[in-house]
């Protein structure tokens, strides 16, 4: 049996389709931060304030500050479970001392992945190809929410949980953005091919500049982990493995920089901008 | 005295320009993360090997395990002092467990800051009003070498050190931008104005959009802190604020994502993106 109580870096379990049936039938992006089972932790003023303000996430347990509490009614703000106010000394404890909540943490159940199917036919999809540091995760949700992308799509497995560092990183955007969960990355390019998706994956020695690449709608978008960047298989199933020109002597971007200016480039490119 | 073990999350030091005198003349940007004195920690492959190719950075000591010796020898990059061969558990234990080291790690001299007056007359320059986050600096500037900026202006308060997370962040980028580190922002905002410095403040309840905003080189792209924003006074002393507009439903991004696409727009609109 797992030890519940270990913080981990990577989603971990089985491999391929039956792993859901392996790790007990949890559901995909559950989380375990500093938990006991598979609860989100939410703190920080716009992730817990996204949460509350989103019907399909329940809340199990509010924490708060009598001023975080203050601010939330002053905002008309529904709690939506009665709240325990606390000290903020001891939102720090559960959350250690470098987590900013702000005297605010939730304790919700995580968001259902749709499946890949259900992807919309229009605008900008993301995909994620084993990017594993919450914080460029959340930063590229943050960014996906403020471009209006309609899907991201990630890995089951070597992708950090969306929760903690990952969801106050994200700033809300996890309530806005459906994270679709896949066991394997490169069949799910290949029926997003199938589907009528334009599939660009972004790379610092990719054949073309991403200037030059024909861009249509449906638009997938497709990052590689930081410092491997996007694994050969798949590289060969994105429709063009595409770069960013840039000026200066370093060829590559984090990858969070590197995710928002594909968007911009995109959402430019295909007269998205303007709508609201 | 200071407690020279204890690692600081921001730039301590008393106030104003009397601050080096009262610091005991320590350079600016100088490095304390894991260190008994001044030393800059850097590690990594991207950071270390730009370090070793910097005739500017004075290297006192390199740690280098088996296999990262060997990859510089097969590079043909000079370690410049006599390396140290370890093995890999002895460099996480001066680290950390979760750094990224790549087998190698160097203690070094810190870069000297230029003066605000040295400033180049074209092209752009970024200045950062206090942000804080060392990951979020080291990934500005690995994007500021990737658009080729001139230099980067920062507070000697409230900044993160040029070190350890940062200069890991940086990727390599702190060999290749300079650091201009200044005890007042308005003033220096105020004298880059004089100098005929277009200062645009990035705000998301700018006035105006980025898009709209006429730029010329010399160009200062103004960044404030994560969650606050510029200070007020940077924010009167720019020559615009401006936002940028997105058609998501979040309308501010992570600082280093919205550096980037602010560097992006700025060196496309003034025709930089070109130039090698």
């Amino acid at each position: 049996m797992r030890d519940r109580y270990r913080k981990p870096k990577f989603r971990s379990g089985g491999k391929g389709p039956d792993r859901g049936h392996e790790s007990g039938r949890r559901p995909p992006w559950r989380g375990r931060e500093g938990s006991a089972d598979d609860a989100v932790i939410l703190y920080g003023w716009h992730t817990v304030a996204a949460a509350l303000a989103n019907p399909r996430r329940r809340i199990r347990k509010l924490l708060l500050t009598e001023n975080a509490a203050r601010r939330l009614a002053e905002d008309h703000i529904e709690t939506r479970v009665t709240p325990e106010i606390v000290r903020p000394n001891l939102i720090d404890q559960r959350l250690g001392p470098d987590a900013v909540h702000q005297g605010l943490l939730a304790e919700a159940d995580p968001l259902p992945s749709p499946d890949i199917d259900t992807l919309a036919q229009d605008g900008i999809v993301l995909v994620l190809d084993q990017i594993t540091d919450p914080h460029n995760v959340g930063a590229i949700m943050r960014s996906a929410a403020a471009f209006a992308v309609k899907a991201i799509v990630t890995t089951a497995r070597h992708s950090p949980e969306a929760t903690g560092v990952l969801a106050k990183s994200a700033s809300g955007a996890l309530e806005l953005v459906p994270l679709v969960t896949v066991q394997n990355l490169a069949r799910a390019l290949a029926e997003m091919n199938d589907r009528g998706f334009t599939t660009v994956g972004l790379d610092s020695q990719g054949s073309e500049n991403l200037g030059a690449v024909t861009l249509r709608q449906p638009l997938a978008l497709v990052l590689g982990a930081e410092g491997k960047g996007l694994r050969q298989l798949t590289r060969e199933t994105c429709s063009v493995v595409a770069r960013l020109d840039m000026p200066g002597d370093i060829k590559s971007l984090n990858v969070s920089n590197a995710a928002v200016l594909a968007l911009y480039v995109g959402a430019t490119r295909l007269g998205l901008m303007g709508k609201a």
